[in-house]
């Protein structure tokens, strides 16, 4: 590949289909090869543990360069991730102004609006003319992250406006920004979860989002393209959340055996302990599946449904907190619409329990046992599946975590008494 | 709440916490009183329904104002709802170049470039100067979706470059636009899917990406405002569907309780239908659980164990498919994978059944029974966890069907006759 088609590449491709087919000295020299700001956009598409590698082993003077040019939070997280010892070392190449503005992002969570923040945006003046505003833009628009909006901050540093540079253009360039700024600005705290900043930059359409302290201090924005990614992270924690794993932070194919190990292990084990219950609950009734063995035919039916008619039932509520459309105020709604619709649910598959009871030749009172069990474990499991998350999301446990198994998991004992008291009712056991 | 209240409200509040409030007179009024500009982008938060009743009803000409001012993309998707006859109606409100612009976008599957695109863009020629194209910006900016990124297309209307508004305001106002722009523009076919787009929106951190014909003319552009609203929904979609539920559009609280049932018990009867196999298997092992109940015990233990590492399995591939990080043609490294990590879950996951079935004080032959049960148990659960997905993507199935409650149910019957026949070969059945 020539120079030339190198020059043109974007800084994603760069860092996921050039760099990892040189060796580290050829990594080197290429990164030294690029103007900074370039080298710094494409180290931002590396994992840290690389970034720091590289950053210092350029030539220090080098490797200063790019590490001022990292955008605020591409260095912020960089720092975070590393060893306190080189994270010192790393701080020390940054000028003190701007090393003060990272120690100050730092401190916030890396999960907050705060941690997620860019300094790097426009600060305007609201007695500027919008022809001062867009010379201002002209001389510092290099180095913003977003200059489509410009942030009017009073001399103490509040936020007490913002024009977007759409508005500016239009004006009259003699216009004061004051009377072209909305005041309403819509901001976030620094504490405010990442998850909710994207609920916000989605319903308003905005490109950026500024944070605030709690004096109502300007401290950054955040970014509509970091919460993309941001959103696409949250997706993949919650998928395997759902599915009994432990987040793994690497791609599947990298991550390495021991790490997919320990995310899965234990979650299966503690799983199993709640299972392993379920022996007990059956040994309990031995002496009913003695008598009569066919009911033991439908254990894995009656339990395996129970467990799906709760995971149909957490999904839905799981995602319907996600995105606030429930919160746990609302338990006595959800409780009587997933009453009625267990019930429901139950009448149908306790229906088509019987019949299968009938097809496989089991006597009629073996076969209303299976029914009514099967109406009881459908609308126990629907109704489980959906408090659980929200009992979560009250004790502030992620609602996530009580995924399909755990739910399946925590149905089936249960399920497995309903069982066996309706067929001692029934049965006269 | 006053009049100047309402004024500086954002559209998104207007539509979900005010207009909800009046009757449907009172709507109307209030529609009728704003700026067309600022009813259409109320309007845009409403659903389709609503927003067809409320144009309908307003004034004619005011209908025409607010409907001509909606974006095309929000256009399209309200004309795609609508009865052919409601649709035609609506069309003749529309001057007629942009009506043919708009028949041409709703030929564009829903969850295509095309269905989400705006034409409401900058269009801008090679051969203007930067000067000139802030100019085009001043006296188009107010209609455009987007100033920020100016297209650059030829005589033909084919796509040759872009120029960001940062770059051509920071260049000299004499500088043709021909040296600005970037000729290698990042761009995606009309046809690409939706979950694509996004995924290179947040890889090269663009605030929009233009979409063109198969001849290269551009059509329109899709801004990361509404990717964020499609990632949202498609997340919702996945956990749904994770959770064996078809996908509710309406929020949970507000979907009917008959919509609701019926996106469940689809999926619930099949799974039964499937699980019943169960049924069947263990009535042909009758003679071993009459011969020795104890190993009924374990049933419940062993199938969850399965079903809990298939979904782990599955979550982590289906997550890993939809990212693009795993494709079908990795089908042999991933059973490589899963059958050493599937050993390794199965060996720790036997070493706990032995324990367990020998704390229920369950004979020693029995024990080991269990033990090897639960390693091959475990292992065929990883490894259809993680292949069905992949068959899915091959065979064109959303991979997320391959839900948990589905692994499990197809890992459950095979299971019970791993567990019997072992059973038949330790305890001499």
């Amino acid at each position: 590949m020539g120079a030339l088609d190198l020059e043109k590449m974007e800084p994603y491709d760069l860092a996921t289909t050039v760099l990892p087919g040189m060796g580290r000295e050829e990594q080197l020299e290429f990164l030294a090869s690029l103007p900074p700001g370039r080298a710094a956009e494409t180290l931002e598409h590396l994992r840290p543990d690389q970034q720091y590698w590289l950053l210092h082993h350029l030539p220090e003077d080098r490797g200063r360069e790019v590490l001022n040019e990292m955008s605020s939070d591409a260095a912020v997280d960089l720092l975070l991730s590393l060893h306190p010892r080189q994270r010192s070392q790393l701080l020390e190449w940054i000028a003190p102004q701007y090393q003060e503005e990272l120690r100050r992002l730092m401190a916030y969570p890396e999960n907050s609006a705060g941690g997620l923040a860019t300094v790097d945006y426009i600060a305007v003046r609201e007695y500027w003319t919008a022809g001062e505003a867009i010379e201002h833009v002209r001389k510092v628009g290099r180095e913003a992250e977003l200059v489509y909006y410009l942030y009017v901050l009073d001399a103490q540093g509040h936020l007490v406006g913002v024009a977007s540079l759409r508005e500016v253009l239009l004006a009259d360039p003699r216009t004061p920004l004051g009377e072209l700024m909305k005041r309403e600005v819509i901001s976030v705290p620094a504490q405010a979860d990442q998850e909710e900043v994207g609920r916000i930059l989605s319903r308003y359409d905005l490109l950026a989002l500024p944070v605030v302290d709690d004096a109502g201090r300007m401290i950054g924005i955040v970014t509509v393209d970091d919460i993309l990614d941001v959103m696409e992270q949250e997706a993949t924690e919650d998928v395997q959340r759902l599915g009994g794993v432990q987040p793994v932070a690497e791609p599947y194919m990298e991550a390495s055996l021991g790490v997919l190990f320990r995310k899965r292990v234990g979650w299966l084990m503690a799983l199993y302990v709640a299972e392993a219950l379920t022996g007990t609950v059956m040994r309990h009734y031995e002496s009913f599946i003695s008598q009569v063995v066919a009911l033991a035919f439908f254990v894995p039916l009656l339990i395996g449904t129970g467990g799906n008619a709760g995971s149909q039932a957490s999904s839905l509520i799981i995602r319907a907190l996600a995105v606030g459309e429930v919160t746990p105020a609302h338990v006595l709604r959800v409780i009587w619409r997933e009453s009625r619709l267990g019930l429901a649910l139950g009448l149908s598959m306790g229906a088509a329990g019987v019949l299968r009871a009938l097809l496989l030749g089991t006597a009629g009172s073996i076969a209303l046992t299976v029914g009514l069990a099967q109406v009881a474990i459908v609308l126990w499991a629907s109704l489980a599946g959906a408090l659980l998350p929200l009992l979560g999301k009250k004790i502030g446990v992620d609602p996530a975590v009580f995924s399909t198994p755990l739910i399946a998991t925590a149905t089936d004992a249960l399920g497995l008494i309903i069982y066996f008291e309706i067929a001692r009712l029934v049965l006269g056991l």
